[in-house]
């Protein structure tokens, strides 16, 4: 009989079961506050909404297949998923956002008051928790992964409705908000292993790729998801006025004519009822939304290739099979 | 012929003039981005705008009477100071506050978006300095007073509009949101310098007693103060439903007809025109504000206590005229 095909982050989080149940003890624990309720209230609501919990994940599996049995893994795991939260509230109060994993946001429960100050908290225990385990090297990698990450946030939202925005600044767009914490996670989970200067080098890229593939994939499922699949709806980009990917390649790529339409819809916000259809058609044209998940795939093998010189483990190769899966809901 | 009164915090400044010049070249270093112009924008908008540099100042002096020859007190000052920032920005938005300093506010010129995701590149860039020094303790020290700070913001907000607002949870919250970055900003200069256990807490005492002194004053004055004075509009606090310890004291003090005064415009915040002036008649009636006085100038004189076993140094002695500056202008 034929087994369910299990999804690599699944067979990952069964192997590291135990880990994973110190980080949620550890995770619990330390959002905890003896003074403001609302901190535990406000937290809980998005730690516990059942996300997969990937970041810890990645610094769990890469402090593992470099042989660490040490304990403070676990705190490196929970740091990053701290910081991971911190930025989604803060997120969800900048893209001023109802719902996220078709939950409503912590901004429209409580206010956005209580989401950018919970979020502060949430940083400060993540730098806490990230200098227990007393290295150095780590506390560079996740403080310096902090500051890409607020500059990539802060590029976007100058970015956002400029038709010049470029793919190079897109690339550092989303090497801050999404790469940078997922490189930081690998790194770090290397470093504390003490692995050797190659194979911390080889984990930094593999997280660089993989959240390079990651978010080019989320981008362009937002131009041609399925919402029941993705539970995002299509479009939002658009209506927000994002500059992604298969968005940047179609205005490259413009006529006269288009380049009007881009003008009025991003770049004056102006956008009427049949628009996000245009558009679709113009990305269509010119091929971006095909040249966007090509794009995607090649970041996902150099996420594989990056892996050719890790310690041969389970670990390993699942983390080979996370490279496909995150570009394989991709058409 | 009479010098001119210098005023303890130009005296101190006077002394540290090189230390203050390295600590301002290092913050605008820093809070550069590459890839992010509109980061130096803002930050400089508050950097620049001519604040004491109080915070810095604290861990420079601390530093220097205990002896310290090294580099670092630089970096442990920049980060004091980048924090305090990111949290003033974050608190004009949270505030919603149109001015600061006389000038408008960051979130009034640019907008939300940008004051939280540029506040959150300074606690990043905060975290980065800090770790510099390579001290652990002060690491610890630090990012303790983070979460301090972020936790007693939260206590704020809930506590905000709470007729049962405690004198106890008046102290948690401006030992939060004040007093836990000046008693850090003094026990990490302390701490740099490897001064002994008794002088590290010496000078973290004085730092929290002078901080608790600092906001009482600040909040009495928000009461009494002469706005051509403080630059404040009298009566923010009670425009904002803020329970500081004047009106804690004359709601505890407070008999029926009274206590009803306070839960309209306190608890249901409905406010009209002469409210403010009963307030004050009311506060006055019990000695509200005499007796906020009181306990400002016995935290003052406690700040003052911790200094005594301090090394004989001018700065010593100047930290001490410091405390008796903070409440000087409280009638």
């Amino acid at each position: 009989m034929d087994r369910p095909v299990e999804k690599p982050h699944e067979a990952i989080a069964a192997i590291l079961a135990d880990d994973l149940t110190a980080v949620n003890a550890l995770i619990r624990e330390r959002m905890a506050s003896r003074h403001a309720p609302r901190i535990p209230e406000v937290t809980a609501h998005l730690v516990e909404a059942g996300g997969k919990r990937i970041r810890p994940m990645l610094t769990l599996a890469a402090a593992r297949l470099c042989g660490y049995d040490g304990p403070y893994h676990v705190h490196l795991a929970a740091t990053v998923e701290f910081i991971h939260t911190a930025t989604l509230l803060h997120d969800d109060v900048v893209d001023e956002s109802s719902q996220r994993r078709g939950k409503p946001t912590a901004n429209l429960l409580w206010d956005n008051k209580s989401s950018v100050l919970v979020g502060d908290y949430l940083f400060a225990r993540a730098f806490q928790l990230m200098v227990e385990p007393a290295n150095l090297r780590v506390l560079e990698i996740l403080s310096n992964a902090a500051a890409t990450i607020a500059e990539g946030e802060v590029l976007q939202l100058t970015a956002a409705q400029d038709l010049a925005t470029t793919e190079d600044i897109y690339l550092q767009v989303i090497r801050g908000k999404t790469a940078a914490l997922f490189s930081a996670a690998t790194e770090a989970g290397a470093e504390i292993a003490r692995a050797d200067a190659g194979q911390v080098k080889a984990l930094f890229d593999y997280g660089d790729a993989l959240g390079i593939a990651f978010q080019m994939a989320d981008d362009l499922l937002d131009w041609q998801g399925d919402a029941d699949v993705t539970g995002k709806n299509i479009g939002d980009d658009f209506r927000e006025r994002k500059l992604t990917l298969p968005l940047i390649r179609a205005i490259a790529a413009a006529d006269d004519e288009e380049r009007a339409f881009w003008r009025r819809t991003i770049e004056k916000g102006k956008q009427t009822e049949g628009d996000l259809a245009i558009a679709r058609d113009l990305l269509d044209r010119h091929g971006a939304l095909t040249s966007t998940r090509d794009t995607a795939l090649d970041w996902a093998a150099q996420a594989k290739a990056s892996l050719a010189d890790l310690p041969d483990h389970r670990l390993t190769g699942l983390l080979s099979d996370l490279a496909d899966y995150v570009v394989a809901r991709l058409r």
